[in-house]
């Protein structure tokens, strides 16, 4: 079976470098804007400047061939596989973003928070449930 | 661009029938194997039991052609957008699950409370972070 991603828009962020891009979004991440397929945008209807989502971004500038790591990129830490890290370097390298909509401009939301550079596609956007943001 | 998805493991799971398959994961869904292929159990390494994971799938069954759904399936509740809903039916059918780790065997891992049913692909694994888990 094929599994093919559509690409439903980009990230237009001042993040250019790879190297620029803060690891995690708690670690300095600019103001970024969404910027969706029009075709899409009945899709992004009820999502309102507030709410919170998880964005899912294909970070199409990471190896797939990767299964180990060292965390961080520092390799004075022994090797992990990458299943137990947050590593962009994974056999599908599938971002998960947790962001603030900060603003609507038709096909364009802005968000909080994001930490991937620009150009990233974007796959999907889902409300935060109950059940991602509380320990069971 | 083309972006193909590789399948990792599969869901094993009694729930065999998509009406059987409780919506989220807190309305009483059973445990479930993750089986993976041998060929990425290297980057499974530093899992262990008691670990709550990001669980990521794809939702084969679903169409990929929805842009508006009525909650939860419900038609006397008004269209809403697909990326205001966790529905199944969206452009990429992407699964979010989160999961804790109850034993592990080789290349087969049982969880707790995942609402997949039998055969799901699976293509990430991540680790919780805290961004994940608490209000900014």
């Amino acid at each position: 079976m094929n599994i093919e991603v559509r690409i439903i828009g980009r990230v237009e962020s001042a993040l250019t470098e790879l190297a620029a891009a803060p690891r995690q979004a708690d670690e300095g991440a600019p103001g970024a804007w969404l910027v969706f397929d029009p075709e899409i945008v009945p899709g992004l209807m009820n999502l309102e400047p507030g709410d919170e989502v998880v964005l899912l971004t294909w970070l199409d500038r990471a190896r797939r061939d990767v299964l180990r790591v060292h965390p961080r990129g520092d390799t004075s830490r022994p090797l992990e596989g990458v299943f137990s890290t947050r590593s962009p370097h994974r056999p599908n390298p599938i971002g998960l973003h947790r962001v603030e909509i900060t603003a609507i401009d038709g096909a364009r939301f802005q968000v909080r928070n994001l930490e991937a550079i620009d150009g990233t596609p974007i796959v999907d956007v889902k409300p935060v449930l109950n059940e991602d943001v509380t320990a069971r």
